[in-house]
């Protein structure tokens, strides 16, 4: 009787481990989020129960009925798969789902995903970390803008790369902090729609135009010089996505 | 004519993604850096040319020799896979490597994989970001803690998780900025050893401790709340390494 939270990574069911599509062969029940492939769907074996329990904002299942199906899951099946989009312990809230199981006392393995954060930038051929440019890089989601308990504009690093998950919806703010925690308006910004997918789109501008850029969500927005470069061949995918209805 | 710029992850092969697991499987040669297990390579095929041009510090194989290797490769070679471990464009050097390539007019792709800087916390049962605990995630390396563009003191902010690779030479200096920048001498770090492989081992302590912590590379240093959290079984591997004689 083992849950494992599992990182279905970006998108691209290539991107998935070895461990993750073993897991979804194996698994007696899965239990997934809404932006999984459908590639990646198509690894689970056929006599699994699933249930898609992804987060239509304002609709659909809370976080505690996801803790509360899981538990209870996990108290009847062997193999329980929590799949992810990303990284379950990097904005996942697998951190949450896996304290749940404990205190259940059910037994909770977990296995790492590519987060978005890293793969968005890379697919997009922007290294987050460069000699000269880059000595490290902070990634925070665009809901800490007004969080009162982080400090938006000491995030305003030149020599970082920042990366926004989920901050789209609130980029101009996003992009006003920054401007007051005294980044330079020509500090590049690339945003990644959709990264890993046959969709996936990259806007490049600057921090000065963020807060107009015409981009959509799901996206990953970096800020910093390392922005502007655009390495190797951006590769194709073929993943499509379904959503729910 | 192309070369694979290639994420290894943090060395258990399972964690390898599918398409690395693929490229390895096809090239026509494959130059690997040193901390890349024996499973790992062992997926490479055999018809396959090797170069292990793992920097053992001092020794070795320069970063200029390494892209001068790749060039001159990817010129006579279909595929040539250059693997590295954790992510290529996460303290990688890939960024520079890819940028040689490009202007070689050698086709560069990249291919993402598992940071260790993630791994690391994850297979101890941290989660780097945490409701209540954390909102975000910086990731530098110890070298910054000596680079005067880097201000390591304005990296402590107790509301996000601070993970430091290649950190522990330089980690009493490092424990000693943090305290410096205001983070509590009771704050919780974690140093993970050998993430991945059948050697990890995790030392818990606090960041006033970390500077005389018995710990060896190659590690991750996880500072913040988080740290203090041991969530799920942690996970065994059967990971060995070959260290270059």
């Amino acid at each position: 009787m083992t849950v494992f939270l599992v990182g279905a990574g970006p998108g691209d069911v290539d991107l998935l481990t070895i461990r993750a599509a073993q897991l979804l062969a194996t698994a007696d029940v899965v239990v997934h989020d809404r932006l999984i492939s459908n590639e990646v769907l198509g690894l689970i074996n056929r006599a699994a129960q699933r249930f898609d329990v992804g987060k239509v904002p304002g609709l659909s299942h809370s976080q505690h009925d996801i803790n509360g199906l899981l538990v209870s899951l996990g108290r009847r099946h062997e193999r329980v798969v929590r799949l992810k989009g990303g990284d379950p312990f990097v904005f996942g809230r697998g951190g949450e789902e896996a304290q749940i199981l404990d205190e259940a006392g059910i037994d909770v393995e977990i296995v790492p995903g590519i987060t978005s954060a890293f793969a968005g930038p890379l697919l997009a051929g922007i290294p987050v970390t460069h000699r000269g440019l880059s000595h490290g890089v902070t990634i925070v989601t665009g809901s800490t803008v007004r969080d009162s308990t982080v400090d938006f504009r000491a995030l305003a690093n030149a020599d970082m790369t920042l990366v926004v998950l989920m901050g789209v919806e609130r980029r101009a703010i996003i992009a006003s902090e920054l401007l007051q925690g005294g980044l330079s308006p020509s500090t590049p910004v690339a945003v990644v729609e959709w990264a890993s997918t046959n969709q996936q789109r990259v806007v490049r501008s600057s921090l000065a135009r963020l807060g107009s850029l015409d981009v959509k969500s799901p996206a990953v927005i970096v800020v910093g010089a390392v922005a502007a470069l655009a390495l190797g061949n951006v590769a194709t995918f073929a993943s499509s996505f379904a959503l729910s209805s």
